[in-house]
């Protein structure tokens, strides 16, 4: 089978060069596990750390022997698990750029493949949406009449943020992303009431237009920068949910990613942490309650799509840039078998 | 009567010969006001902002005219006003140092003075009690379990946290604070579990000792500084109130005070701001729920009291340099007429 492996160990933004296709025996299948065919790989940002060896302390996969690890979509071929059967479609985070994977059965949810595209359960019914819904629903608490921003609006959570907002009764719904082509998805697809380009001149005017009445809640995506300005906006007893930073997740150390305390307490805010895995277990409750508007279009995703796995460096390329639209995924084999 | 004034206009901090007495005569009793014998004056740190025009853009009091303003108690001697009767104790934050007070009625509160010692609705029943009050009950929602840490708990407002916590259920309460003396007044007539001198050294491995299990709430009175230090002892989905840091309402700048983002995710922590003056519709609630605790000892405060106006600077110098130990109060003139 094929995987995509570095070429060789790197410390730097990675280039789509630094990857490789690798011809190399199918995993073996261990005890309580299931071996799996991949039909969907996730490219996600936090690879690009993951391979330098710099993501929670992870090792980076072997040079010209390990699969780059990322989420997957996979078919059970083989099963050393009472739990799963030959057939079953199932998802895991412990996946990689490969045709086949052999998952924990512990590391696998199994998917649904006619409740909504397979696809949608790497997106907006995936850990993006989970983290959106947890964000909005669970500690947000967004309701009727509620005013939300949410920066990255372009991306699989900012998208969802804003449109789960609104299916929970959100009186209006703005977001803040780079450049016209994502602002216009934003607008155009997401159907937020606004977007803002935060990269062209005057974008914090127009962002206080698009804000006539302040917000009420804020989710931040990306940086305390954009925290602090969603704060400025603010009406007294905001809340905020604070997602993005993984970096410093582990320091007190103040000057990263600075908020200004005492104008949390000037607006009243109330400020929260979100960490999507806390909310694992209530993953089926949220992907019951969403299916239904990922079928019918109510919770919509674009999405950067390449067909196989040697294609997967160069989309990688232009994730780590910054210059995709959407869910970045590798399509890498039929879904049905 | 007599007031106390500034001799003349300052711009640092004021030291006890900055201020005199003046003879004048009483304050007029315009329609909707009443006129008031000042029975005590809370002298608070605000003021020295105050003074020199730096607390909320208010002007400072005219040298060798006005009085230096302060919260007090007062009894009513002339009303204006349909609400209030000759006799009447009223509490108002828009008194002075003097020994008459012209208030409009808007602004004061009746107090009841066999409910708790009239000096109370200074302290544990006033502004710092209803600040407590409101942060452990109305945010933090402290209950059975719960482990506090609160900094500044020699204050009338950090005092108060730690025995409203107890009171509600918290199964553990930790003070910070500054000197042995301020220590012992925490641990042996607060009650508290433990309080940590800053002052000393290896204060944050006993810090650490005294929080074992780490903390479920924490809240803040002095800075930034301290909220990182508790949000490093925090259980996970810790609750946190901020409630210092005045100067820094109005500003969206990072750096003044700040709070790492970042690990406010990792702690997966609620942090709120808390203002009390929007709790001032719940005062009467508080009170009637504190006043008992207030007689029967379980809600103290410690208390700097000096008699008579001539003594005000002085206990004021004392504050400003944080040598005061618990609420500094002056009186005036006796309780009853």
């Amino acid at each position: 089978m094929k995987l995509v492996a570095l070429k060789s160990s790197i410390d730097r933004k990675p280039r789509a060069d630094d990857f490789t296709i690798v011809e190399t025996a199918a995993p073996e299948c261990p005890e309580g596990s299931v071996l799996a065919r991949v039909v969907y790989v996730s490219l996600d940002p936090y690879v690009g750390s993951r391979i330098r060896g710099r993501h929670m302390g992870e090792a980076p996969p072997s040079p010209m022997e390990e699969a780059i690890p990322g989420a997957v979509i996979a078919q059970v071929t083989q099963s050393r698990s009472p739990d799963y059967a030959e057939g079953d479609y199932v998802f895991s985070m412990d996946g990689g750029w490969a045709e086949y994977v052999a998952l924990d059965a512990g590391a696998c949810r199994k998917i649904d493949p006619d409740a909504a595209p397979l696809r949608a359960n790497l997106g907006v019914l995936g850990m993006p949406g989970l983290t959106a819904w947890a964000g909005i629903t669970q500690l947000a608490e967004v309701g009727a009449g509620d005013i939300v921003l949410v920066d990255a609006a372009a991306g699989t959570v900012g998208g969802a943020v804003g449109q789960i907002s609104r299916l929970n009764g959100a009186s209006r719904v703005v977001g803040i992303a780079g450049g016209p082509e994502k602002c216009a998805l934003v607008e155009n697809t997401y159907g937020f009431d606004a977007c803002i380009d935060y990269k062209s001149d005057g974008w914090r005017d127009r962002l206080a237009a698009a804000l006539p009445d302040g917000l009420t809640v804020f989710f931040e995506n990306v940086s305390a920068d954009m925290a602090m300005i969603a704060l400025g906006h603010a009406q007294p007893y905001a809340r905020g949910v604070l997602c993005g930073l993984v970096d410093a997740y582990h320091t007190e150390e103040q000057a990263t990613h600075p908020l200004n305390a005492g104008f949390i307490i000037g607006k009243r805010a109330k400020v929260m942490g979100l960490v999507v895995y806390d909310f694992y277990p209530c993953w089926d409750e949220f992907a019951a309650e969403a299916a239904p508007w990922v079928r019918d279009g109510r919770l919509q995703v674009a999405e950067d799509i390449v067909n196989g796995l040697e294609n997967a460096s160069a989309l990688f390329e232009k994730l780590m840039d910054g210059r995709n639209i959407g869910k970045c995924l590798v399509k890498v084999s039929d879904e049905a078998a």
